[in-house]
């Protein structure tokens, strides 16, 4: 048996090493590219991908894992050995039931799909995108059904992003929560504006990049391992555990992109630098799940980033770097950074209001998937719902149903994560504030060892040997629930807006 | 035969995604990697290496050339397809000759070998790396033996870098050149010094880059299909034939490096570009040797940019950006950029000295290989050929024997290219210069269209199709030849030093 786990460990590396290969020049594709590279780099990136396919498909491959599947049942459970039969045996049967013809055929279509999606919103004309998200849902109701010993088929989808979870679940959370985030709105909006004006401002975009670098080195971002670059969409990418780079963005106008969406790259990158070295290069030194990873992001972003104690530690300095803040308050700056406004674009969202953009593209997803609802009906429900959730209705579709990406490249499933991410933290954070009781007064003097600590030991190093309830699970000692997070929100933003 | 031609260019296509797939790895590993990403990222380059060679050498492959050979022999032999079937042949017989235990050895002996030189060079202590060097020459040996076709051993290691050519060929060359410009030198050291003191002052580094990129612009360099960034070491690389990106180093004290590598490169890049698109993604869109690649870059650093009417076109404007030139005439910075001074360091060598440094090293490599000449004698050998070369004796060996990473890496057979590229860079200035009479004229403009047309038409559209004494010979009438050289540097230094 032991020959067969090396075997099995050596095609993982070389997978592994060939996903990292293709994570650089994806890297590249968003930083640094010139305009004429994109053709020959889609080549290159076909090529890359389907290598690793094959790799991950192979007869031996299979056999390998049916060998050793009863060997691993004799061990711990939660052993690296014993995960990494169970992680390998699910993804290699996801990729083994999907036909070699629907894969190619998924990738024409989301390729098309997602020049028409720019086309589109650059028109704000949902009918050129229409045809192929309804070509992609279909696409996506045949991979489902490929799956058919799951109770729903965006149970399918789902687990793809969130291994394990199901459908049912994600409803009874989000049901739980909606009506409590609704409420919560409401009460907010009957109180006076928080006056937000003095964020947009010109802010030199060199002292900007500067104070972000600051900021999450303090966090504990090791430049050894990493680096930071711009990018039109921020992202985070791993390259191994021993190089995780971020990337973000500088508005010379508003002073927040730059400031959270760091925090929240950053948040990322220390998830996958902290996999223990024995899981690299398996295929399980990435994060549990994408909620997870989001976990991680948002705690940085905004359970740390946007609390009180941090700018207790980091206004002054800001004030110093930026003397045009030299007026405003702290507590003045505190309430503008964490201004509740019903906005149309998720991306743009506030803590508050973030959940409730997710919760209406998951409901509107599940009714596409189980054919409840017409492509072409989209921008009218979506209108609908926006009123009914946020107060608002999009001036044109552009800001509206064809605000993201993620449909386009056949992503349906994905959304939740953010949402889940969000719960999550909520949870840890309590979890996290038990054990170590002093936490905001170690944040009030810029130490973040011990938050970074704990979460290095407790999901960090795990890598992607648990499914994300399983690892909230262990963690906390609930699955994932939103009474955190509801409870969190109602006490920060009561204080707030005095509510 | 039209089924198999269309199977080989498929699997070349695959190679040639997988080759630049590396480069890009390379490129990142060169430019902004983080120094925790260095270990995996070798794991990633060896990966990707191994499966390029494994693609190439297949029975498949050795089958389809065996059937394509004489259907090649019947088309015109200057067609692509004849050509793409001779260059492959070529590559996968050299390929598949040497086992794969040595290929093995072969790379971890170069692994070692290069840390060993950095040792050695950082402590200027030969003996760290005499051992390494000993079995990277024995290994080197045991590659020719696996090509018992050529005449002398030396002839398949030159081989691998300039096609076609032999070491007597080589040899005749040098021995022509040699003695005059040994000459050349002693007539320069007896007249009274250059003074390029000006070249060496503090020079702001954002605008020594801004005025590279102003330079090469105007030379051509397409922005929407290559970068420039920063580089310890400058390369130019390609990642396919719309993404040929260069990288330069700036010198806050010397004006010269910034300046004249950014053209170098700019020479290399400008090949690489101008590929016809029909040869994209077969292994033939490169250049035909690393001899004529230098001499693409030679010829713009030095024909063109060490030349008096470019710099009657740019100084002006050189002085406006850097008013320390003010005082200093156009005749003393022309004179001053090209100043002759036998110094240790190849790289850093000028015009007149440079190929000098050049047949020292092929003089060593040729004895070592053929067992003349032992490695621990090296270091006399080396400063007793400086001494009578240049006049010139090395203060130690991190300035002599130590100074060029090339044999730490196995890169024997090499050093010749960059003294053939000088030698060709000449021969083709004579013949365009023939063919575009007014060119000093042009160039006193600022207008480069037409030698980058010259050079797209009769050297960069011809990707490797061509064997560089072929390609020389279809051009200027005559194989290489050290004359135009010779005759060139005999002019132009005995203007500059009243000869």
């Amino acid at each position: 048996m032991d020959q067969k786990l090396h075997r099995l460990k050596e095609i993982l590396t070389e997978i592994s090493d060939l996903r990292y290969s293709s994570a650089v020049l994806g890297w590249d594709q968003q930083t640094y590219m010139p305009p004429g590279g994109a053709e020959a780099r889609g080549n290159q990136l076909a090529l890359l991908h389907r290598l690793a396919h094959e790799m991950s498909t192979t007869s031996e491959m299979g056999k390998l894992l049916d060998d050793l599947k009863p060997f691993a049942a004799t061990l711990d459970p939660d052993s690296d050995d014993a995960r990494l039969v169970k992680v390998t045996a699910r993804a290699y049967e996801k990729a083994t039931r999907v036909p070699t013809k629907y894969v190619v055929e998924f990738a024409q279509a989301t390729t098309l799909g997602q020049q028409a999606w720019m086309e589109a919103r650059a028109a704000s004309n949902f009918s050129i995108f229409q045809p192929h998200l309804e070509k992609i849902v279909a696409l996506r109701q045949e991979y489902a059904s490929y799956f058919p010993n799951f109770e729903h088929p965006y149970d399918a989808l789902l687990d793809d992003y969130e291994p394990g979870m199901k459908t049912a679940e994600v409803k009874e959370i989000f049901d739980g929560l909606r009506p409590k985030q609704v409420e919560l709105i409401k009460a907010i909006a009957s109180k006076p504006k928080v006056d937000d004006s003095f964020l947009h401002r010109p802010f030199d975009e060199k002292k900007q990049w500067d104070f972000g670098v600051e900021i999450i080195s303090q966090f504990g971002y090791d430049w050894n391992r990493g680096r930071e670059d711009k990018a039109a969409h921020p992202f985070t990418i791993e390259f191994g555990i021993n190089d995780v780079r971020i990337t973000t963005r500088v508005d010379p106008s508003f002073l927040n992109s730059m400031l959270f969406g760091t925090m929240h790259e950053c948040g990322h990158a220390l998830y996958g630098l902290g996999a223990t070295p024995e899981l690299e290069r398996t295929g399980l030194e990435g994060g549990a799940s994408l909620g997870v990873h989001e976990s991680q992001s948002r705690l940085w972003e905004n359970l740390v980033g946007r609390s009180m104690p941090m700018w207790e530690h980091f206004y002054p300095r800001l004030q110093e770097v930026f003397p045009q803040l030299s007026g405003i308050s702290l507590d003045k700056f505190y309430k503008g950074i964490n201004k509740v406004q019903p906005s149309f674009i998720r991306v743009e969202a506030d803590e508050a209001t973030y959940n409730l953009h997710i919760m209406l593209r998951l409901e509107i997803e599940i009714a596409m998937l189980e054919g409840k609802v017409a492509v072409k009906d989209l921008p009218a429900l979506w209108n609908a719902k926006m009123k009914e959730y946020l107060g608002v209705t999009p001036p044109n579709d552009a800001k509206g149903v064809l605000q993201d990406i993620h449909w386009s490249s056949g992503m349906i499933g994905y959304f939740p994560t953010y949402a889940l991410g969000n719960l999550i933290s909520a949870q840890l954070w309590e979890k996290i504030n038990q054990e170590i009781p002093d936490l905001p007064v170690q944040i009030r003097s810029g130490k973040f060892d011990a938050l970074l600590g704990w979460l290095r030991n407790n999901i960090h190093r795990h890598g992607a040997k648990f499914e994300p309830q399983e690892l909230v699970q262990k963690i906390t000692g609930s699955k994932i629930d939103p009474a955190a997070y509801v409870s969190y929100l109602t006490r920060k933003f009561g204080e707030i807006y005095g509510l």
